[in-house]
């Protein structure tokens, strides 16, 4: 099992419905977790589908529609009479830290926590987080108003060992630890191995892309080329091109255009109009253009890579 | 069935949990019905519970602590996307009213609708809504912050007409009608019935009073004197006493206290902390005071009066 996966929370768009949370989501790793976006009922959501609190220290907000970011204030309330102490990092358009201090302000409450604002705008080509192993970016989206797609990029930077010259030559796990960040090795009986000889390049690195909301626009096949999984909202059917158009959101073929101009490994929909009883339209018409696409389920998790 | 009744849609406190949602009730009448508090995730819980938008013109908030205000900005939208243009009621502490215009502005939003704020500083001991029937007015509870108790008085002025009266003279429906306001009958005949030689009094009054977030104060029976039912809160147990005094909040007894010192009909507890997973000791501690008290659940609809 992967260390990168992605816990879809809420993958509705603006009015909420039975069966469909407005948008927030969960990307896991080795040892933290993040938040994309943060919907009415996301702390709700994360009881429900038994997410934790610990090592979620990062929440990025897309834009500024409520069905994105009405959440915030409930969680950072929670995080609050928790007894939480440690910074909580908010990445998010710059307005949103204005209203976070009004809404303090109106319910009386002194963080005890640091909130550490960023502001999407000041950041522009800067990553917004670069880890060890991974590095997250932002890039524009196409809405009506301002909107950033996330790019969480994971990097092994370890070179794979040669199975054969670990069974032939057995060496310790420093030796081995050694040689996966590219030094060379020389036998009990002096024989020196140049770390090119018993070592295969890192594997290949692995990246999750969140588009939503946005218009189709091959401009951002830049930013999703070869990603290993996309999310990207089909809020509308095919027959709904030129709502899609007006309200700056995608259709379905849309989502499924430029994840095959993109050539990302799987496409993952969601942001879905509560006009849809049924999602099956939805994966029919994008799967006809690009296979490997798979609808979105609240409370599923989806590794990203093998 | 009576038609004045309460549905609970949250009991639950500051912190939800996956039973509890942060408060919320709609009290339902002949031809509409009101919201009181709007906490996260209330249009949720409406949508669960089968709550629709029609007739839904006024709501409460009784302070501007989270979890009774959070779910406003969310709903509004709502009402917003489904085309409502219908003036929506909202009577709150004055500072939400910025507050939820610094919202929409940061949203982009522009409300298809007339959103009527009435402060509730200003509306002093004037009654909010006066009706035909029913009368909502407030009250000063005992909290960290401005916090207000909101009573609805039903009161049907109809005078009951005698039922052997009515089998032995058929009065016509439009003679009942006036009899029923207080006009003597002539039979057929020609005898004079006096009114009250055929009616009786109107019904008794029915009220209901919702006090959350409150300490316990004895100056507040004035107000809940007689209520029909009153939804109380019972944040913690009577091991807790000290807690509920600092962070002026009601045990379970103290609810039940002041339900028997103000002679009400019966209590309903809500407003439970997180911490109790079993509220069995709530009721216990409450009843022993006050027999007549309920443990309120979430989506159950509670009758006010027969």
């Amino acid at each position: 099992m992967s260390d990168f996966k992605v816990t879809v929370l809420g993958n509705g768009s603006a009015v909420p419905t039975a069966h469909q949370h407005p948008s927030s989501q969960i990307v896991k790793m080795t040892d933290m977790q993040l938040m994309i976006d943060c919907g009415e009922g996301t702390q709700m959501q994360m009881i429900k589908y038994g997410i934790k609190h610990r090592n979620l220290d990062h929440i990025f907000i897309s834009h500024l529609h409520g069905d994105h970011y009405f959440g915030i204030f409930g969680l950072i309330s929670t995080f609050h009479l928790f007894g939480r102490d440690t910074p909580l990092h908010l990445y998010a358009p710059s307005e949103l830290k204005d209203l976070i201090g009004h809404q303090l302000r109106v319910s009386h409450t002194t963080l005890r926590f640091p909130l550490i604002f960023h502001s999407l705008e000041e950041t522009g080509n800067k990553p917004l987080l670069v880890h060890k192993n991974y590095r997250v970016t932002t890039f524009p989206l196409f809405h009506r108003m301002p909107t950033w797609g996330i790019k969480i990029s994971m990097k092994n930077e370890d070179l794979r060992i040669d199975k054969g010259f670990v069974a032939s030559f057995n060496p310790t796990i420093e030796q081995i630890l050694k040689i996966k960040k590219g030094e060379d090795f020389k036998s009990e009986k002096g024989v020196l191995f140049k770390n090119e000889e018993i070592t295969l390049p890192p594997k290949p690195a692995l990246s999750y892309v969140y588009c939503s909301d946005t218009a189709f626009n091959e401009s951002l096949i830049q930013y999703l080329e070869n990603a290993t999984l996309l999310y990207h909202e089909a809020t509308f059917d095919n027959t709904m091109e030129e709502m899609a158009a007006e309200k700056q959101h995608s259709t379905s073929e849309q989502a499924a255009q430029i994840a095959k101009q993109s050539n990302v490994g799987k496409l993952l929909l969601g942001h879905y109009s509560a006009r849809f009883e049924d999602l099956s339209a939805l994966l029919t018409q994008a799967q006809s253009i690009f296979p490997e696409t798979l609808l979105s389920e609240e409370g599923k998790t989806y590794e990203i890579g093998i």
